[in-house]
């Protein structure tokens, strides 16, 4: 059986997120249904299980085909079934049978997106974190670097966390104003779960000056979930690629 | 009576455009509705009359009212008074009695939102025009280097303008890959009716390959609507911003 990689884009809005599950539509239900229709009967194993909300530019996918598929054709075959759900295939490729898209990877990059404004946002509802103080940057990034690293993450790790180990090497978390918007740009090999929207939650309350990089370090050194700031709210997620050895779709 | 401006954030999915309708709803016409529910029954004038569909960042606007505003909380009041429409009144300030939204406007700047892309915009849907064909940006820029300075648009104008010249002087047309998208960033004192959309529907034509750069300044030489590029829909388009010799807002 030839074995598919797939890029994938979504709006995480109408989803419960990546993984299929009962009673809830989820990006996976929607790729297995279109690769059915297709007459492929496959399981489409994700790279990372976006959360409910949770948006994606670059999730990446593998999938199992009875048949034969030029990888482009494949990609427009779905893309052409899923409509009108807003995910799409934006790239595909034959791999070896024993790539995986979640266990070869060896790095994930996610983009957190905060508007700090006091009007709604009217182009980008539901595509931002809208809070209401303005954003202290630089106090922001100071915080940010007290967490890169390997440590014990426990703090900023949901209790249904199923990972493990709660240590973890956080190799970016870099804070940039872009705009009107404040952007948090996060990379490492693997996160624990709703670690990123942790990290927005209580940075954002840095920006706000309600915490200090010195609170944030002490909330990481006592590996307590309670001592997180409040988990900040999908909108303003993206996994934005998943880095593996060899580019799949180079 | 004071009088005070007004920074205005739209999606332009909704609306007929930015100027008040009969039959169908318009920008003008929910901060008109909006300000009405203030007990201030008023006129608001735009500087740009964006088209339906057309979204803006920077849109401005001034209105005359009975009664002294805190500038801040007149934004905050309309924005209440609008919810859920796709606006926001994103900055406010009082103005002299002379000081005009569209007359004292010193620039108008624009961006156009090309995604060359076959898989669907998922993230980006009514953000971006999406093309099938990849863009060549350097032949873009050369043709858009041709549109530059003072000019008769007549080609890049829409029969229903009604602007009592065809003469304008275009300041910037740059054309730069942005991620997977094309973005042109557009200035000038003042436009034709359709003019960033026919530059927008002409330079995908040349980063398509039908078209050269001197097609283009043959099609502008030509003066004549019938030889413009088909022009490009709306969803693409963000008036950005307007200036002014003091910025208002300031």
């Amino acid at each position: 059986m030839p074995r598919y990689a797939l890029r994938i884009e979504y709006h995480g809005a109408p989803f419960a997120g990546w993984q299929r599950q009962r009673a809830h539509p989820s990006v996976q239900q929607a790729l297995e249904e279109a690769t059915a229709k297709l007459g492929e009967n496959t399981t489409v194993t994700g790279a990372g299980r976006t959360d409910a909300g949770v948006h994606a530019r670059g999730q990446v996918a593998h999938l199992d085909t009875e048949r034969d598929w030029d990888p482009f054709r494949l990609s427009q075959a779905i893309n052409h079934h899923m409509r009108p759900l807003p995910v799409a295939v934006t790239a595909a490729a034959q791999v070896a049978p024993d790539w995986h898209a979640r266990f070869s990877a060896i790095s994930r990059r996610y983009l957190y997106r905060i508007l700090p404004r006091r009007a709604p946002a009217a182009l980008d509802a539901g595509l931002v974190w809208q809070v209401r103080q303005e954003m202290d940057v630089d106090a922001m990034q100071e915080a940010a670097n007290r967490l890169l690293g390997r440590h014990d993450f426990t703090t900023f790790r949901s209790t249904m966390c199923q990972a493990l180990s709660p240590v973890k090497t956080l190799d970016a978390l870099d804070v940039r104003r872009e705009g009107a918007e404040v952007h948090l740009y996060v990379r490492a090999r693997s996160f624990l779960h709703n670690q990123v929207r942790s990290f927005a939650g209580t940075l954002e309350r840095v920006g706000a000056g309600a915490w200090t990089p010195n609170d944030v370090e002490a909330a990481l050194d006592a590996r307590d979930r309670a001592r997180c700031g409040p988990v900040a709210p999908p909108d303003g997620l993206y996994l934005m690629e998943v880095g593996y050895p060899e580019d799949p779709f180079a």
